[in-house]
């Protein structure tokens, strides 16, 4: 359906801007909120009380590589990194728009994939896309802002542990980071760590489900669960503890870790981009159907950090920072 | 205020994301709808009735160079054109949320002087920053998504101009691109043109008020005025008829026309980036204070082209490609 207007053989600057929109544009599906998609100088959303909005961006060799991802897997990559901050805050994402910067050179099939990824991984997500804009730039850089709505539930912060609170997690931690450890060595398996790299598996849902559980405080896991409930804690002013124990080590973390000499336990407490959810409920009774408790929130002792792992401080490097590079 | 944290001849790499963030979002004022600010996975705005959401990418080298534009300007012009387009739309911008790509060596004092120029034009806008994602990138990329609402005001779409209608035009056109005539060739006056190219003063609120005044279709001047009023030309169905003589030749547009050997009416017409509203009223009676009849909408000729000047097709090029890298 994508294709119909132009050949894909040509670039972008062969086919044009507004070609390009159009046939990224073309016969959308119907959305319930969508009151103006595409084509006008703004897009419209019926909403019933407060919006929710986040921003991602995702640049060329920094985020993704070209030889590494598909085209197809970077636009869903950029719809669900970014529907699991609104799930996050409890939300449900109704909308995205869509900044789309490329050289001319780009091949148009490369951005017509790359369209038809998107329009997939909203479709799994239940997001429409909005509208957009499309621009020259010297690197791919795909920036999406998802809009989202409460239905009614109350908004989850960052800053609500509070001593006492279970920790619990949906969703998986580690995957996207040793998938990342195996394509920087030149492997291409264990295949279903290459494709949790290449598109994380957000759990879209359970973000109201927590909201509507009572959850006290959440965050979505995009730079590794020590560093991500170092927010939590810190925020909050409080010392989660976390249990090695409850967590189980998967078959290709196991491998990896092996493969490549390292921890299978840093894996899950340090890897970022698979943006599970965590979140801190009040009891364990609050804990919803198939989130893991993973540890409890307790009074921050003095000079503690913010998290600990069975009793003691992490050591090694808890997360990402994107200026510097790497580890922080 | 921003620097307080941070020394500014540092780099962003060694300031590193957090501090840059923390820099950025530091001291917001307050703003009425804003329930959730910076610093948590997502943002969270009160809002009454349906939401507008558009998207705007600046890319150095494209939209803006460093050497033509102070940081603070860049920062400027990314809230200004894409509050344009809320204001496009009948609506009125309540917040944005900004993705902001830079190199690692790229100063801290380049990105400070960006933020204090987006939030300065937040301020002038009425707008709230809501946050952001920041991220390494080969050349400095700005998405900016603005949120609005409707003050229960009809949302004003491209499509609604019917014969009949006449044509207004609020703001300028030509300015930006006269600016950019000139510092092509190396000069840095008419003053007042240089400026319009690097910030846009944007009639804000001025979207509401024909929202207000019946407006039966509106478009932000981004392209070029007949490349713009083709669009609602086209999508309305009807041909768009202006008359030059509705026109003042501006000092600054007569001097720089005089200099470039042009003609200033195509500064007028074809001029990009000064984010003016076009939009057409049922009846002279309609337009509201401070806007300006240019034209009016007949039925659609058989083989006559989208907008005609003086009853005949503009020769010459309408307006900007990105992909083309120039006129189409």
């Amino acid at each position: 359906m994508l294709v119909k207007a132009v050949s894909t053989n040509q670039t972008l600057a062969e086919v044009g801007e507004f070609s390009l929109i159009r046939a990224i544009t073309s016969d959308l599906p119907a959305h319930p909120s969508v009151q103006i998609g595409p084509g006008d100088d703004a897009a419209a959303l019926s909403v019933e009380g407060p919006v929710i909005t986040s921003v991602d961006v995702l640049v060329e060799g920094v985020h993704f590589r070209k030889d590494w991802s598909e085209a197809a897997d970077v636009g869903r990559k950029a719809v669900a990194v970014n529907v699991a901050d609104i799930e996050a805050m409890g939300g449900r994402a109704v909308g995205i728009v869509v900044g789309f910067s490329a050289p001319a050179e780009t091949p148009l099939s490369w951005a017509l994939d790359f369209a038809a990824g998107l329009r997939a991984e909203c479709a799994n997500a239940g997001v429409a896309l909005l509208g957009g804009d499309v621009t020259r730039a010297r690197d791919i850089t795909v920036s999406v802002t998802a809009i989202g709505v409460t239905d009614g539930l109350p908004l989850v912060r960052r800053d609500g542990a509070r001593p006492g609170d279970v920790v619990a997690l949906v969703g998986r931690t580690g995957w996207a980071a040793a998938g990342l450890a195996v394509l920087g060595r030149g492997f291409r398996s264990p295949r279903a760590a290459v494709e949790a790299q290449r598109v994380p598996q957000v759990p879209y849902g359970e973000g109201a489900v927590a909201a509507a559980a009572g959850a006290t405080s959440m965050i979505d896991i995009s730079d590794g669960l020590l560093a991500d409930l170092g927010h939590v804690a810190t925020s909050s002013g409080v010392t989660i503890q976390l249990r090695t124990a409850a967590f189980d080590i998967p078959d290709p973390l196991q491998a990896v870790a092996a493969a490549t000499g390292s921890d299978p336990y840093a894996l899950i407490l340090t890897g970022g981009e698979d943006h599970a959810l965590a979140a801190t409920f009040g009891s364990a009774e609050h804990v919803p159907h198939g989130w893991r408790v993973i540890g409890s929130v307790t009074e921050r002792g003095q000079d503690e950090p913010p998290v600990l792992v069975d009793g003691a401080a992490w050591e090694g490097t808890p997360g990402f920072d994107h200026f510097r590079g790497g580890r922080r």
